[in-house]
């Protein structure tokens, strides 16, 4: 994914990446026979949510802290269509950030090796008890963080 | 409205009835420039939702009793299909019980006046603390009940 | 799957099965922490496309004979709830037919193996060239009534 | 709206506004109980739509010059929340450019008057006969632009 369009931050540990398979649905196809742009948020999600699993830091992860990660940001890059019936893989990279927040940078392959879509999401963490917004993250994702930077981690199982 | 699936009641009072009106979404067309037959629980459930806050049992009057009306059956015949763009009227009607059930029978009218699809729906109450099944409505619908059977209920504002 | 709407055709072949494996999505989930109903239609398709793939009359091969198949009716019973992230098995039934419809029934399995969902459609045959409804299925269908008749489709894989 | 993505061009007519109505339907909200991410391409898409159609550059005026209109890029910033039955007004401002392309911004406006969420869009045009990318506007965009450079182009409405 060459559009990052997150801060560097030096010393920082490589993106955590994870990818997922999904096929085009009939009921995600519009009137000219292609995916309608407003289906991609779902196949963002499938692999953010994965990603999330995989990395001890998914949504059951941020519930049981009492904590969740609404989105700040969202943005796509349409640069192919998708069609009825294709199968495509769903690369996501989880940026290092030390905030109380989630940076992702997405891409959507199809099953020619094109990169069809791209784009990014921001998340920020919110306490669930009272809706305020986490300046620091909580204590399950500082242990992540550090598991992390010592690279102690799972492995990306690489494309399913 | 033909197709009444429910049992008829003896000197029950006439149905309640309501319409709203809606224009057919890009997004809500499929493949063959039709309505994705996935999509019509929405249009339902508008009319539900209008004719429910009209009388006084709207989800908000519901939720307040702490009592919820989650489907139990729905059932759609698609008779003719709607297009991109058409003006669509949905009409429905709830029929009389007495029980802790919600009984709605639906029409989709097209701008040519055709009727394109019918349905009902049947609706159970839920007791949001426990999740138990009710056996009589909660006491505001009794009283909604109740007001039903002397007449008391605003009227049918006519389509929109 | 006890409830079988359609009339008992004598000496028809066994119904052809199938089945799906799905797990529920954040995005499927309403504010009661249940699938919304009307995200249904998706589960009851998703094993109706892999069907008709998997015995040679899906999508594709409908639209190859310039056929489409829209559902005529479609029919849910919602008997208990689905939640966030929970595992699902889709199943799907095609019952004999020789007219110009696909007659199927469905049921949904939870991961405790209880029956949350079970329902049905009826779909028609429709001429894509002149939207004409068809009296008699399109000869690659016949060959497939042929096929199931003799016993010479493939398996059930079984439970993915 | 102070988010403007666009490059400025000089002397460019002012943006052309346009805002519709909307409230949150059930179907929209999440488990948290405020509206999922991912249901706001349909909230841009009203308004879109909507604008297009006051001003002569709707979905059917480039469908009837066989041209579609198909999003490259789509950004959204969520401010604040939107929650169960809100209503909410969904502004637009299209951006003077004179390439075969549509530059717009949003913003979604709660009833309390708050800047809920803003937004952009952008729309590059295609030959709906060969799938190629337009390099300049159909004739029909061209006299659009100049009735727009002419201010003889109908009024925003208001607020409907």
């Amino acid at each position: 994914m060459k559009k990052n369009p997150f801060r560097t931050i030096p010393e920082a540990p490589k993106p955590l990446t994870f990818a997922v398979n999904r096929k085009v649905r009939f009921e995600e196809v519009d009137a000219l026979g292609i995916v309608w742009h407003g289906r991609y948020p779902s196949y963002f999600e499938d692999v953010r949510e994965a990603l999330g699993d995989h990395y001890g830091i998914g949504y059951l992860d941020f519930f049981q802290a009492e904590v969740a990660a609404p989105l700040r940001q969202l943005h796509f890059d349409y640069l192919k269509p998708l069609c009825l019936r294709e199968d495509l893989t769903i690369k996501a990279e989880l940026h290092w950030s030390e905030a109380a927040r989630l940076n992702l940078t997405y891409e959507i392959i199809n099953d020619r090796g094109e990169t069809t879509t791209s784009g990014y999401s921001i998340q920020m963490m919110v306490d669930l008890k009272d809706k305020s917004v986490l300046m620091v993250p909580p204590p399950f994702f500082q242990t992540f963080l550090k598991r992390w930077r010592e690279n102690l981690l799972p492995d990306d199982p690489g494309n399913p």
